[in-house]
């Protein structure tokens, strides 16, 4: 099976640089490199960068949402932003890596259970592992109420290498 | 700079599944991987895989619209679909490869420097150079009247081995 969407540039047409995909989503595609990449301000449409963090964050969060479940857990909340970053080294735009925090509300569960099926999720979806791009995961478990969260860097090695981060 | 977005979910809550993006785009996540790898009909949300094909579409579109223009040609229209590959080999999905196909309008331009500047556009985007999976891409250049369009394979490879497609 598969996935798809259509971009159409039609520089002479009013709607002229649109996104279609296959459920009917119509996106907005900026115009120009100015509008995709333009320091400071948010840019005006929506750039294939911000689409391509959109399904990264989508992905790791019905991955971890499907794994927790799968080992007994119940998520009240996951809260993920992905940060596609970009940097032009050669007079061209790359993604040379992808931020990814996930801040955690699951009610009973131990650290060391929370950090070992984040660890699984972590590449356990099929954009994480479609991605040539390093990416840079840390998770929070929120305990709720006044206690603060704690937080970890979870990476790709193995779950014994978790270190815990300030945040 | 980056570009970023944020996924949510509540299971508990009305709107317990969305994506928002820097730019202010409000995206739909399905809630199970039913909804996200249903066979058959369209999904009934966005689902990850259709915003990295969205991404790759856009980018691609804009890489090709920018070399065009900077190669002295303006096209009056490139419609670009990408469809991203699902295979389950083991259990878990996967995306092996992603096809995209990009049919042009470039009044003046010759066959030979059309595929050139396809074949330039193929791999610099920072989208498809962030990709793993193996990328297939045939272009066709459309007369425009009642002249049938030509469409060629487009490798990664190099211009010398572009071959023609039938469609």
């Amino acid at each position: 099976m598969d996935r798809g969407a259509i971009a159409i540039w039609e520089p002479n047409h009013i709607r002229s640089a649109a996104i279609e995909t296959d459920s009917g989503a119509r996106i907005a595609m900026p115009q120009s490199s100015a509008a995709r990449f333009e320091l400071g301000a948010p840019p005006s449409a929506t750039t294939p960068e911000e689409l391509l963090a959109a399904a990264y964050a989508g992905c790791f969060t019905m991955t971890f949402a499907e794994q927790l479940t799968a080992s007994g857990y119940s998520a009240s909340r996951l809260h993920t932003e992905v940060r596609v970053q970009l940097v032009r080294p050669g007079g061209h735009w790359e993604i040379p890596s992808i931020r990814i925090h996930c801040s955690a509300i699951v009610p009973g569960i131990e650290e060391h259970e929370f950090l070992a099926i984040a660890h699984a999720a972590r590449n356990g979806g099929p954009i994480a592992q479609a991605l040539r791009a390093e990416i840079t995961l840390t998770v929070s478990l929120d305990p709720g109420g006044l206690v603060a969260s704690r937080g970890w860097h979870v990476p790709e090695q193995g779950p014994g290498d978790i270190a815990p981060v300030a945040r």
